[in-house]
């Protein structure tokens, strides 16, 4: 249960981390849009493992499969299932783990709630798990860019540990950010990043941070009141990525220290459209978008398994030793960056199908 | 679309601030439970406007009648209807605003979702759609009291504005929360941040803040990899929230400052059970509740109806200057506590149910 | 759980037969469409009880009050609460029921699942629980006669137990249906019809028959492979009507009699468009509307309340006789009509808002 | 959209007859299940084609594959991902259909609905697609049997045409209907019905019939009033399969020919237990299972595909004459059988695990 996300293009995934593979069935997404193996395998290469030095050796080729919904290219309307087969897996790697619950892992609350679980890698609560994410992301940005052509995203590494950019309005181009290993478009910033991601490693440490997603084009009128509202589903879709601990939207915490009369957004009028001064709201009003930029961030937590060892506990109740094995990154964030893209994407473009679905007088 | 929440637990809310009434239908409560108006009115009074010279001088008595799915006094499995009925309405105190987009506010998304909207109170959007969610809570609170009698909430007002509490593993107790109006249960504090909403409102301006839920005896388990993870429900939950800017568990944003060693919960065992010594995962771990306090924070921005003159412009593309008039909260983190505990529990129930459904052999 | 019906237009239904009112909460309606309560009310007033001779004589106003998302007569894309106040309840009239199960009513069935049950008049299993429907039911039609101006139900009693209209390819028009109690369009049989229903009830009995609904002006390309067909939403729609036992549509039970090239619709050109020679599909083909009339049809068993004497059990196990009291049609048919129109409209409305939210290239 | 089926027990089914493959993912199977590819390859078996002289010629191994959700042998609660693979598809047979319209087939709606099709073997409108259900089916047969020992199925082709079974209260063994190819538990009639099959092939043409299905052992209590009642989700269930056209529930249609009082099931005390005399319900009341035996019937209209030419149009809007290609069965029957029992199977586990998260008082 909790498989599916999404109400109107909905997405199964499945797939375990050493299992016979990872996977997605999209339902939902719109016939004759062309989309092909390769686009979706850029995402997916975007969030490979062993892209550069800051990620776990693990050495996947992710390469995709489309299974159907597809014919000669072009989406057919019915579901597409899409298929990654693991390779290199190495259960064996797992086999001190089997009865040990490492601390800050699922391995505990996996048992607690299923009873059973599979130890390979953390089985589904592998960080593996979110490739069918991307890869249904990959098509969901392609439905977007058709029917929005002006969309973009700017999503990229703001923190890691400490070391933080500061605050920018600027909306960074995609082709910046993803020319540096980490993700950080400024450079001298990015290095610093760098550097503390490969000292906790040295250190067999791990380090945490956060991301910035910005989006541009996306038009007014996404999201449902009440429950359903844009910053709501995106809340969610961020909180479900592995790691993460915390969500904010436009000025966020920070912004419970002005006063209403600081914080409003005034309308004005700008090249003959209805538009704030200012994005306080980052680009969200009454739940639904405004038409001006969405701005969120995502807090993830340091990666959990780390080299040094640790008191834990056993599944007989015994304290243990654990010692981190298997393959990992010291810092999850840069490979989270193409995640968080995909999971707004998903959650944008179900927005779009309901708001087409309802609008109609 | 979008104002129906839960899986089986499900919610369906309706009404307008200066309608007829607000309302909910449960569908989805179990039968047999014992539950009277009186029980679901204690909460609603809780959140009704005119409880303290904090808030709204709009007087609504916020009477609930239950129109459907108890009989004698026991609930019977079918859907249970709420209806609290408007009276104090003064929809004319809107005229002037029925044309102007306030800043911050939904009119101006409002008009560009649906092309068309009830500007009276701000129709759906007014903070008066959560008695619903109040009067659902009740019900989901006593289910969660029924099955896991060691539940309890601790839920407060942990800053307004700048004046913050310090950081506290206190589980202060309901009781003390209550007995100051602003719900924040150090009562220096209490007393600072009553002095700031007087200041804000004599000022013609409003303050925002941040709320605190702390949950124990929520028992390990619940939570549904890989989207409805307990902590993405949470999060949904809270952004949901009118006025609603950030959200975060356990360690949330100061978590990304730590290492992994630092950051990760150790195992031991205490009382004969499977604990962590710290709880920086906030209660969740890999989606699932691990048997310890669940622990979020959850950031309101000030209330964007002024007294203030603002710039903005009319549907008519021309400049204006709006004038606050209606009656708001300066600060509506008070009355927010029991709403952030309502939807906190109706996550809470869902999950419950879920679990008792896939956990049979 | 199970009073929500619909995946874009979505309606959750309450109330029961002898409680405070009956009701329905509407998600999912589009927004800037006209309607008024009497609208809807001319809808309710076809379902009502005391239409004619033919119905219990329970006397219901049914008046319906639209508790909120309409303003100024206009949708505003909000919830639409619709509330319907029981007036004429004599619970009394149930007491000896209270214990006993009813031969082929629900009373059994209620307590093996809920342990406990609201024992006047049905309590939720009443078919004042249509009610909720028919209110949804008329705004839905609303939804549909804007968007597709062409549509027509033709919609009426086919069968009273054995007494039978022969088939017939007439599109009879809603005016001729409606001028006879019994709502059968030929009017010879009509007053077979109306004999056999006053036959049975003068002898404390009852009967049941069919229902034929056929719908035209509905646009090709409605229904969802592979499992929300639109045969197969049709099927539940009906078949969540009270005391339904079957559901055919196009050729049904008769076509298995065929072979295939006596069976098969050839297509052809007619008007320039694409048509079929004949219709034994029912205007549906692989689960999608073909543009064709859609024919179905529902059988309605006799109705379990009857006035003489039935042997039963009750819930101590102890033998009992069961005597009908409470007030109920002979025959529900008549009335039957309305609600069948009514969920066919649910079903079309929510396949249409789909469709519209996936073509759109 | 549409090819998602259950609310617990969730299936999303993908695939295509000439494509990669079909498969399915179950969300929501309980944890702690063992269950064997032996298991489910049994099931793919008996819908196989190349079975015997009655079925298409086409030699699909149909191997499936457990790709997720299974650990050594046991469930882990996680989603369930089965693949089978398409190896001899032959899509060239299909060069001349790819334009034309094909009578009764969906050629015609596909292109209405998505503008867009695959044309080769009618794509995902194949009934190829159900391997996805058999597969579910056979996981969901298996958690049935795991909560309720005592059920069974008794599921078998009722008629053939104009050759049909008499009406029979006989509960006939599994073993029996499988032991013939045609699935008729009576062998004179069975080799009625396979001569009659085999005449429509050598005639060129196709027939079509009835399924009886009996399940005995459900518990009372499955069912969800008002609209997910058990009959509706069958009636669902089974008019989503491919070439149906009716359902009927215990009576059915012919009990609209009795009297109320000669139609109840009068309850008695029987072996200690509430039971009814009759079973004219067919295991139903109100919605909600009463304990006694399920029994419904579904009509299958003779298959489309025949060797006679037809007349038809193709998407230019030209006349043409179609001439069935491709490898059909001239008669679905026998091959629906276990697809019927699998979608019954999906939906009694559904509400089985309903009914368990809500009946916690």
């Amino acid at each position: 249960m909790g498989s599916i996300f999404g109400k109107l293009f909905q997405i199964s995934t499945f797939g375990e981390s050493h299992g016979a593979g990872i996977g997605v069935v999209i339902d939902g997404c719109p016939s004759q849009l062309p989309i092909s193996p390769e686009e979706i395998q850029r995402e997916l290469d975007r969030r490979r493992p062993g892209q550069s030095a800051l990620s776990t050796p693990r050495n996947e080729g992710d390469r995709v499969e489309i299974l159907s919904g597809v014919y000669q290219g072009i989406t057919t309307g019915t579901p597409i299932a899409l298929l990654v087969r693991n390779t290199d897996h190495r259960p064996q790697a797992y086999d001190k783990l089997r009865e040990q619950f490492r601390p800050s892992h699922a391995d505990f609350t996996y048992i607690a709630k299923y009873g059973f679980r599979n130890p390979e890698g953390g089985g589904r609560a592998s960080a593996r798990e979110t490739i069918g994410r991307v890869a249904a992301g990959a098509i969901a940005k392609k439905v977007l860019a058709t029917l929005c052509p002006e969309i973009a995203f700017s999503c990229y590494v703001e923190s890691v540990a400490e070391i933080a950019m500061p605050q920018s309005e600027t909306f960074f181009p995609q082709s910046e950010i993803e020319s540096v290993p980490v993700r950080c478009p400024i450079s001298e910033i990015a290095e610093k990043m760098e550097a503390r991601i490969k000292a906790a490693r040295a250190n067999g440490d791990s380090v945490g941070g956060t991301i910035r997603c910005k989006i541009r084009g996306v038009p007014a009128g996404l999201g449902e009141p009440v429950f359903d509202r844009l910053e709501a589903d995106l809340a969610k879709a961020m909180l479900c990525i592995p790691a993460t601990k915390g969500f904010e939207i436009g000025s966020g915490f920070a912004g419970t220290l002005l006063c209403g009369s600081q914080h409003n957004d005034a309308f004005e009028m700008r090249d003959g459209k209805i538009r704030t001064a200012t994005n306080r709201s980052g680009g969200v009003q009454g739940g639904i978008s405004n038409g001006e930029e969405i701005s969120f961030r995502v807090a993830f937590k340091p990666t959990p398994t780390i080299a040094k060892a640790q008191q834990s506990v056993n599944a007989s109740g015994e304290t243990c030793e654990v010692i981190g094995h298997g393959r990992h990154d010291p810092c999850v964030l840069p490979r989270a960056v193409p995640i968080v893209e995909s999971m707004a994407a998903l959650v944008l473009v179900d927005h779009l199908l309901r708001q087409r679905a309802q609008r109609v007088f």
